[in-house]
């Protein structure tokens, strides 16, 4: 079945029905995808603020209201608990479960908030003939715990995660330029070259995703990565947190022509 | 005297001082100024989610962390409650008194936000020969009560206020392509062309700032204004609210250069 030309609407629907349960890379072509971070109440404050001061890897696309399962924002009659495929549920910033409905779960003081996501800026790469290796290798984009300290807000701090893309030159400019028109999925890369001088001391082991091949006289090109937020919030060890599972991502009724700046 | 050219950390240093006491306009040329709004912690997280459902009216800057008078993102040693010409107290709603220094009134729950200023972006359409009538007949800029309303958030709702810059069409083109690269200090144009269609029912008498010469051929052009978050801050009646006083604002060392997308 080829979701690429399904309508989001449509998409959802079936993710909340359970027909589709695997990830939900090239569906809904042109449409923005985002990761998730459900939080209690408490925690909410610190986390707001901390994107507000790391829009590089942490771009908002909405946030929910405390209690309220609807993103009306993104999308039309969304119920969080239950328009993802997967979900990852953290106790103490323990992996506890995954699955494909936490309506049972949600609590009246819990807060969505819905981050940009590199699959948007993907397309407008492709679009544009850049390729993608891990597409082209169809595996998970490599991504590296980085020194590049992120802003510190109450009690979130850490440093920030990024993908890499391998690239020639020219197709590094044109990344450069297209990816840096679309602030509110990352933006520009934050680093080409050596992967040493942002503390990355063995590229062919990334910390989250797969390895991919980088080819002669490819650069490896860095890019801020949503994950970051993920990381910094599991090293406080919260009662409970809920995000999407890798790749299994909110299909929004935003088109990615929308989130240039 | 003239301040254009003196560095904002020499400009903050006359206004703590009290040698400086006045508008900061034509302040450290080239450098962001900003509006401020200090709202207690109880209210800050409602605030800190209306800026971000509204960044075309509500472009933060920088938020303070609770009870600190630094902001280390704009700017070298600055002390919030010393280093503006002038401050406005709100009791309740109400305008209870203006002074030249708030750090007695300073309180541990105190939260600052500084929020993008169009100072920024008027420079550079002065620079791109853009005429601003405000400037020319030395007056306040004309700001107006919409009926576009802004996203709630938890307390907080209410319209936007725009401020008016009267252009003729070849300038209105260039206005909107240059004021659109500047997201961070409200962006492209909301509305221009017929006032009613935005709920402006008279021109002519704007509900804050000055009435400015709309000359034949010229075509009222708005762009979402910093007078919005105040004026739904005070639609809550908080018990405390400190603002700049209009005109007064927080000489930055960001260059408005930085403030690109």
């Amino acid at each position: 079945m080829d979701y690429s030309m399904m309508a989001p609407e449509k998409v959802r629907k079936l993710i909340r029905e359970g027909d589709i349960t695997g990830p939900t890379a090239g569906m809904s072509n042109g449409f923005a995808q985002a990761n998730l971070v459900i939080l209690p109440e408490k925690l909410a404050y610190d986390f707001l603020l901390f994107c507000q001061r790391n829009p590089r890897s942490c771009p908002l696309l909405e946030v929910g209201n405390r209690g309220d399962k609807t993103l009306p924002f993104l999308g039309k009659d969304i119920d969080i608990t239950r328009d993802i495929p997967r979900y990852c549920v953290y106790e103490k910033g323990n992996l506890v479960e995954t699955r494909q409905d936490i309506s049972d779960l949600w609590k009246e003081d819990f807060v969505s908030f819905l981050i940009g996501c590199s699959f948007s800026f993907e397309t407008a790469l492709l679009d544009a003939g850049v390729p993608i290796r891990h597409i082209e290798e169809k595996c998970n984009v490599p991504m590296y715990k980085t020194n590049i300290p992120c802003a510190e807000a109450g009690v979130f701090k850490g440093n920030m995660v990024v993908s890499m893309r391998p690239l020639k030159m020219p197709d590094l400019i044109k990344a450069t330029r297209i990816t840096g028109e679309m602030p509110r999925v990352h933006g520009a890369p934050i680093h080409f070259g050596d992967p040493l001088a942002i503390g990355i001391e063995e590229i062919e082991q990334p910390d989250f995703g797969d390895k991919v091949t980088i080819k002669d006289g490819e650069i490896p090109v860095f890019w801020p990565c949503g994950v970051t937020p993920q990381n910094v919030v599991m090293k406080v060890k919260p009662e409970m947190v809920i995000t999407h599972a890798p790749g299994h991502m909110l299909v929004t009724d935003i088109k990615n022509s929308a989130l240039k700046y």
